[in-house]
């Protein structure tokens, strides 16, 4: 699928022209398919994860962790799923598990990971693995200094009625919407790991 | 919701960082919830429109146009709704129609704004409109220089199994697929407008 001359763009050079506090922003001359050289402008990104963590009740109703945060470039207090960013060598299920804890405080018996996400395609290389986390235990989370956050619980229907009010208007989060109606409905199973045990049965 | 002290984030100064060919980024100093300092990157964008196009044939099924483009930042064709960025002053239905009839080809007669998604809160102004268009005409497209894709068309079920499988990781494309399938089963039902006409009845 991406060795497609009539659409494919090849590098002929590269130069940084960002390196923030926080992003890094390159400039690449390409051969577009015709030959002809065009610039790209984009974002270099280390990778994130996002996990959609489910609270079973022992009646079978489903209650979906969430948070509140503001977010500066949109200037809103935004209805998140639980996400954060690769550290540099971390592999994603670990990243996934010590994000929830942080942000959360909550840890999570059984994981699944379902898919991948690219939010900003046009000018950014991040990706966003999506999982599921169920089994969950409450603790204390361990917010980064300077980060600010509420965590709420939500019902499945709270949150497609959000998606579809406005309430919710976070891409990756309406991304992960998709998934959670999808696994609830039984349409898309899950297959789901116990990394602590290596039981890789559902519980 | 935005005016929440606990989490939100007040501006103190603002720097703009990169003047690029296509990116336009700013570094911020924002004063925290709790009155200490910190640094927030990010990119002003003048957000952008999605279209999801409904062919339906007289028997009653739909077919979904879809496009298919090199995107470079992550270095793979991807498979998306039709979607671009307004231009200045533009409104984002004109933005819609023009998108639509410049990269597929097609003009429709009915539309419908069912919402819209941020793709990227942590470092980008962007928003995205989300549009329903049904009474399709197929035309000439007129793709702008240096602009490649190919446009396809998809059923509901090939859309959905292609978000399952990884076939599609576009995140508005994502995000679009929550609203096709809660539109296709009529839970979300859709206010259409005729722009053309000022009919604001379905045909």
């Amino acid at each position: 699928m991406s060795s497609d001359p009539k659409l494919q763009e090849t590098r002929v050079s590269s130069s940084e022209v960002l390196r923030g506090d926080f992003l890094h922003v390159f400039r690449d001359t390409v051969k577009l398919p015709d030959g002809t050289p065009a610039s790209r402008e984009f974002i270099v990104h280390p990778g994130a994860v996002m996990v959609i963590p489910l609270i079973e009740s022992e009646d079978g109703t489903v209650r979906v962790l969430m948070e509140r945060q503001f977010r500066y470039p949109v200037g809103k207090v935004m209805i998140e799923f639980p996400a954060g960013k690769l550290d540099k060598g971390e592999a994603p299920l670990s990243c996934a598990q010590r994000e929830l804890r942080e942000e959360t405080g909550y840890t999570a018996t059984h994981w699944a990971r379902v898919g991948l996400l690219h939010p900003g395609i046009s000018y950014s290389t991040e990706f966003i693995e999506i999982w599921f986390a169920r089994g969950l235990s409450a603790g204390e989370s361990q917010l980064d200094a300077g980060e600010f956050l509420e965590v709420f619980s939500a019902t499945p229907q709270e949150i497609f009625d959000g998606c579809r009010s406005g309430w919710i208007t976070d891409g990756k989060t309406l991304a992960g919407a998709l998934w959670l109606q999808n696994v609830l409905s039984g349409a898309w199973p899950l297959e789901w790991q116990s990394p602590d045990t290596n039981d890789k049965e559902a519980p």
